[in-house]
């Protein structure tokens, strides 16, 4: 990692010094915590996403108590969602520990421990350093887990040992960043297991899903999809993940059971044998359990687990397992001469309105591929955005970043401000596009002026319906509570003295067709925010059909 | 409590629906989470403040996992600082619970019991309601213990219970709002021990701390003031507190050890009995712990127990016991003849600077007082403005809002904004005047929206200082950690769409003296937005001191 997020306090200052010191290493202030951890969370994602020669993770810093569990909504969202982070908390020294100060930043009752209890329900791991001989190898678990189970994990850093003085030798260490092998003798039966299934199997299909993306395994699982020819889909959480390419022939389309377009549906649920790979079962994800895929035909790929119909095989994990089976020579002859049931499935028709007609959900999403390029980074928020880029060919390696199963509204403008820090050390020329409604936007509204600070050369596109839309369709389509304050969004640039920006209002289609045609527009060389006003009740269909599934069961 | 605050979110909305239909209650749409928590604050600070007969509390209603955990820092911060208050969940149905399904805003793994738990650490005590044939009966005990103990309390309320139909006569029990007495026996031994120390004392001082306002017990303190004629000092988080009248003659100032005024601080330290009424002595309310109070003369009255000496009598209660010892004949004869050792203490010279002087700290703290008026509402934040505030002369029944001990940065926007909504209940012509830095205020600063929304008249002094002023005297002096982006701070309120509002930038004596010389700026007739422009290393001393021992405990 090289950008560092987070906001200093007196608890984590000096270690804050020890940033600008490492070389290559850079410290980026966030507005507040919640955000800096949202922020970690993108930074990690568009690192994995660019990445292929092992995992990354994002780094979030905080100090203790206030600023800790005011991230602690981002933190359970990168446990969530198998994100790798790591939450480094400046707490009090230890002396004042041993004390049992009654600092400020504490709940008054001489406790130093609550904060990490509470953290330890949404981390892999938790520590607080407490013995100068047993740090560093503390901090060396602490990092390792977070990038091996790609889960938050926690490291209680006390104000006096940030000058501590080690050994050499344990800095000298190298850290284990992958998880360790699986075991031969069980995962020669897994693999022989799924050979046999191929082998029988007439119409498999593969659906890649989040966790194959999160945990490093798109490179292998593209291998796989390449040398058997079979058909894949993606889902809502796997949408733009490396490697995986809606342009290959073999491509199927976004599968979520009910929710899919009906030919995606219908292609993998009359499969004799699904490949799962890294499936992330939420509702959300799954047009709310609309799934109709008998376990008997299916195989199961985690990143800690494999599952065969009903078969668990604990610490068989798929990164490994997808590799043996590519490198397979069995599989090879297998599918030799297996050609994919299904070729250059066209579902995403883009929808055809006269230049003077409002701009529509459906149409926006559906012509949005056409101003996508390669390589680009889309950010969409929970909300109509995450339903409608469901909607939107993606071009080849374009990295798409939601929140489907956390879902905190919010999210997305945090997670774009770490994402495009993320693009920008690896490839200036992709471009970050973030899309969030005006009620989410204003959550988090103030990291758009991390940006502005960073010269970061975003995009910008705030949906303008007036209020939570997404939350209208489940329950209070008039009520009050699903209204909000309107905002002037196109002066938001100004107000954080933004120097190189461009704004506009869109409300009517030739006036976005106009924006998508410049190609001055097209070229990410300065902030930029565009505001598309639509209309309240115009949301895309499949959120529409969710709403009415979600509604129904909250009322059990 | 008539004012409800917090976010919307699928699983609760039904709830909101409720919330409408109690005639006198409304909801407040807060713009996020953290900062309704910290709205639920203020507004339960303000309506302690006000009345006289009972404590109060304010209730922010969230949705399951992101809603309750971005609120989590408030929360804490109530739990921290004493401030009673309701925290209701919107959890999934007992339905979904029952059948562990992966529901968005969950960790994934099939646990709805894990926010509870995580809140039971920050909690009075925690509900998860799940039978109906004791959700009433659950309902109030937490409810009721919010009051009891004025901290938060949590409550899960399982979106299918929303419409769930109970008994009448379970809805009309009353509530117990109030604690069980204290226990007879004990009361009088303890009554009869302070009785003898003050009858022997011939320098008694009377120290007003936080915990006496935040339980209700000023209206007892200031007759026991009245009664007994005793001199009585108060401490940074008291300052402000109902009843306590900084204009008495027998008040002799702000205690905090060595960072106070050296005359108070020599009048309560060469006092020979000490009667302290709900201290709280953390490092910020005490000069860092530089208290010179051995404990052989002091007496503690807290909310849960009494410590006389080294003596601690459990569950006897500051409120009942004071009132017991006003309505002491025994105490009446005792301090019959006693003159105050010191009247009319006049501790707080406004510093004289020329018209064209730049504003300082110390001009601006010292001077404050004569804009201030009777029942005014003051929120300062954790930073310049909290400890500039102890040089500031508070006329009568001016509340005073701060979070010294929890100091979470950003609190006060949000609290300001709960603030004026109980102040507008109340008494719309009592003003609310929030005093926050820059840097504090773009953490939370998307609530003035909530403010504009609620067309509330409120003045809000951004002190801009260009940075992180009271994090660069504890360490980081020029270090780029310390800075943020500048924004145009006078642009926000349009930005946020205010129709009426007035805004101004203030950098000379002059400037900031013809405001409050004008008699239409001194009416709350309309937000206001006051940009104070500060140097930025320019600080109250007491700050200055406080920095340099925090740097000192964080080296351990």
């Amino acid at each position: 990692m090289k950008n560092i997020f987070g906001v200093p306090g007196d608890f984590n200052l000096v270690l804050l010094d020890k940033i600008d010191d490492v070389p290559g290493m850079k410290w980026v202030g966030s507005v507040n915590e919640l955000n800096a951890g949202y922020s970690a969370d993108g930074y990690s994602r568009v690192k994995n996403g660019f990445t292929s020669d092992g995992s990354s993770i994002g780094c979030v810093v905080t100090t203790f108590g206030v600023g800790e569990l005011s991230a602690i909504n981002a933190i359970a969202g990168a446990y969530s969602e198998h994100v790798g982070l790591l939450h480094v908390v400046g707490v009090p020294s230890t002396d004042s520990q041993k004390k049992e100060l009654l600092l400020h930043h504490t709940l008054g009752n001489g406790d130093f421990t609550v904060f990490g209890k509470i953290s330890s329900f949404i981390s892999a791991t938790t520590s607080a350093l407490s013995d100068p001989a047993t740090a560093t190898a503390e901090i060396d678990r602490v990092i390792e887990s977070a990038f091996i189970n790609q889960r938050p994990t926690y490291l209680a850093f006390p104000s006096n040992f940030f000058n501590l003085k080690v050994p050499k030798s344990e800095l000298d260490k190298p850290l284990k960043l992958t998880p360790p092998p699986n075991n031969v003798e069980v995962q020669d039966e897994v693999v022989s297991e799924i050979l046999s299934m191929i082998g029988k199997a007439k119409r498999p299909v593969i659906i890649v899903d989040a966790c194959c993306g999160r945990h490093n395994a798109t490179y292998e699982a593209n291998k796989f999809i390449q040398l058997t020819n079979f058909n894949f889909a993606c889902t809502p959480m796997s949408k733009g993940s490396r490697d995986i390419d809606e342009n290959d022939p073999r491509y199927i389309g976004v599968y979520l059971g009910d929710l899919s377009y009906p030919r995606s549906k219908e292609l993998v649920e009359s499969a004799d044998l699904v490949l799962s790979f890294g499936a992330v079962l939420s509702d959300f994800n799954t047009g709310s359990f609309s799934y109709s895929l008998p376990n008997s035909k299916v195989v199961e790929f985690h990143s800690d687990y494999t599952k065969i119909r009903n078969a668990q095989y604990p610490k068989i994990r798929m990164k490994e397992l997808i590799g043996k089976l590519v490198a397979s020579p069995e599989l090879k002859k297998l599918t030799a001469d297996y050609k994919p049931f299904q070729t250059s499935l066209d579902l995403i028709q883009p929808v055809k309105l006269p230049q003077e007609h409002k701009i529509t959900q459906a149409w926006l999403w559906s012509n949005l591929g056409s101003w996508l390029k390669e390589g680009d980074v889309i950010v969409t928020e929970t909300g109509t955005s995450n339903f409608g880029i469901i909607q939107t060919k993606f071009p080849k390696n374009v990295i798409g970043i939601s929140q489907v199963l956390w879902g905190s509204i919010g999210y997305s403008v945090g997670s774009a401000a770490g994402a495009v820090i993320a693009a920008e050390e690896v490839d200036p020329t992709r471009r970050v596009i973030l899309f969030v409604g005006d009620g989410s936007l204003q959550l988090t509204v103030q990291e758009i002026s991390t940006m502005v600070r960073n010269k970061n050369k975003i995009y910008i596109f705030v949906l303008n319906n007036s209020g939570f839309t997404i939350e209208r369709l489940i329950h209070g389509r008039e009520a009050g509570y699903n209204a909000i304050q309107e905002w002037a969004y196109t002066d938001l640039l100004k107000t954080f003295k933004a120097t190189e920006f461009e704004t506009f209002t869109v409300g009517k289609i030739g006036e976005i067709e106009k924006l998508f045609k410049d190609d001055a527009f097209a070229v990410n060389d300065k902030i930029r925010l565009v505001e598309i006003k639509l209309d309240t009740f115009d949301a895309p269909e499949n959120l529409v059909k969710q709403a009415e599934a979600s509604s129904k069961v909250n009322d059990g």
